[in-house]
């Protein structure tokens, strides 16, 4: 089977849905963090599977700011797409929301970006298709994977602070 | 809070997408049916809870045929909306397919419709808003509704098969 | 190992008990109809298998209506045996009820028909024994296998209404 | 509601199935002991309460011996029953076997005795109905429950081994 | 890979801590005690196979009391290490605790006996290293572990009580 | 019941070991990072918990790298304890392992930071003790806490780029 080199955002576009059930929650009655975290990991796989049509790991997570919680009995749903490619790795964007059915009410939750390797037969890193991004959107979440990138080199000490063009002109805007 | 007195299909749209995980599959690695019609479950009851904005149960579920084998490590896509709505229940409609993301690969599984009751506080059931389809697919599965419904009752010992006048037109298409 | 080429319906009995968990139930504390079908499965693929010494899947699931909830805390009980096999598949009927063990209360739940297909080390259908009743009542389930698996057919889309010859009497039971 | 004084050792029979699924299991492909134990505490657990028609606690386990061990994809049977009461604490004899469906084999895993306690509304022990054996093997059940409780009293440190007048027996069997 | 003769009982130190969810309580809201022996043999099993370095499957448990109920929303934590290990086989020990983490109280569950044995790649019994027990605790649990394993020889059927040298003095103790 | 108003970080340490089963493993047999995120939830909230004696709820996750992937039956070990506490929310530091006891291996997985929130029995943020770092490990953990807080509040959008004092520095080292 041969794979496409180029793809769009909206190749690997996932919605999964979910059920917040008792054992999911805390003594709140509110979503734990952590399920979350397990419902989006599976989400991001397979939009990042989607685009580049052979087996992911998880690679990295960014942070993530848990806004309203989610209540025992809502909704969950998760929108996931690749944001941009690298050579071997695929960033993914997700966009968290509760919905609570019976008062016909829904709200952000988070958002967040996963970042996943793809593996070859014996488990290496192998390279992924490109990805062309379309609408603004898109194209606004592209350009920001750089950025985002840097960061988590720098923070995964891979990266010096100094080293990261993007971001040092983000902490000096005023520098010419 | 006040509920509109009459819906559309799309209102009540659900997207469910889950993963084939080891502990759900039989010796042959497929999903297990009843692991199938669980998942199925939930994403029916959201949607059916997004139409009438109550808490609702399952009231019946009809004959469902299990085609291709949905396999370990690949994708399952629910996609559900209310059909018809009657006194206090509703029927739901799901269109179920498997994916292979790694082969790009994506084949039907099943069609299904499960019915439920919305409930008031007491737990008795409660009226529903009305249903107006707008697609030709949505008049057409709201057409059939009716006649699934009379194979529902017949089937539960609620209604005599020589009264169910769609049926019997329908085993005899010769009569005047 | 050889297999008998007949079998009774008692050899295929299984007899499963299942306590219902916060996990299992809706906001109502009753256990959603998913979940039961998903134990009512498993108790009928084993009854399945031990009528046919080999591995087996899901292959259709009749109407089920769900009569009482069951709540949380309670037992369930299913109990499964074949009523008649096909070339290569085999009904099994089940019986399910609710228990409230702490108030020695024993209610019906519902009653259902799963097909299984027997499956051969390639995973292609395989032949199965035949099966024999004995009582009056697994004469009764043996002899409106035909009917419910007409039905099926119907329901599926394999066969024509008018080419049913025995739901044509049910639906004309005038005609001489 | 009123509960019976005396019950019989059928009155609380429980038969629970369960199918071994990749994660009850091993690296051997073996159903591990401690899921096996939870299956059994529930079991127990039900037949107690049918003992007593109350909520109850597990209080004690006498020692297991896992004999041949359960295989994925094999089913697990659990046969439980009240063996003999106490003031507000009850007995529960198991036995538990593996099958093989495809093999139509079927081999004794182990044998096992739990002890419950009764609650009150408060959480309190409440006392539990007689048990009245009938049965040979029932009366066999009912007279070991005198030895079996000695030596949970001295191995949970409640009873000095010179006390136990029907072990100490067991041990001198020569002594006049 | 070779592995050492002899191990202290501080090699095999596990310390497991788990959070008491929905589906792990009974009516009560206390942890089932299936469930906690589930989580003991996940501990104890690990312990066994830091002390020998190959997988093991669970031979036998000892009597264990359950003492103070462990509620929902709490901590359990399980401390486990080989007290003792015989030509194939190990003994683990288990010290178990809740705790109410914002009642900044932990208190005593109980205290329990796991029995493992070390299967080699066909899986059949293979050695184990010895145990070389270093402070007075351990070398407590050393010396009774010799007791408790006719204790189990004998409640399984492989002793008989009077071979018991051991057993034997502990109910007679005034006996020359 | 009145709380200490100075914790040290050894006052929340928690140990967590799992053991990684089939249904934790994507198809190579590794275990997923969603899982792994889920277990270090409740590890660190269990820290954060025993740090301020009341219920909590996840504010925020930072990058998490993931390095070598932890294997099927290999245990994973969680150290979690906090690092600083602000008004009323804790960061809490963790250390990953995994470890092949049949290898007698064990190796770094991540390492992270998750902010927790300390709620009153309304579910309204309330003031949490402080803490007073002891070891030097502990007192570089502290000071690191603003500046990862700084980079938190960037990342959520809550302070802009060049208010960060800390981070500045960090990226123009050697301005001045």
């Amino acid at each position: 089977m041969t794979t496409r080199l180029e793809k769009k955002p909206s190749d690997s576009h996932v919605v999964m849905t979910e059920l917040v059930l008792p054992n999911d929650t805390n003594t709140y009655g509110n979503l734990m963090g952590g399920r979350l975290m397990y419902w989006m990991d599976i989400a991001a796989a397979l939009a990042a599977m989607k685009h580049c049509a052979a087996p992911v790991v998880t690679a990295s997570v960014d942070n993530i700011s848990f806004e309203s919680p989610i209540k025992l009995g809502n909704a969950v749903h998760i929108e996931a797409r690749v944001t941009r490619s690298f050579n071997s790795s695929m960033e993914v964007h997700m966009n968290v929301w509760g919905e609570d059915p019976t008062q016909q009410y829904r709200y952000k939750s988070n958002e967040a970006y996963y970042t996943f390797v793809a593996l070859d037969p014996n488990g290496k890193p192998r390279p992924v298709p490109s990805l062309i991004p379309e609408t603004e959107d898109e194209k606004r979440l592209f350009d920001g994977a750089l950025r985002r990138r840097q960061i988590r080199l720098i923070l995964g000490g891979k990266m010096k602070p100094e080293e990261a063009e993007e971001l040092k002109a983000l902490f000096n805007p005023q520098t010419p």
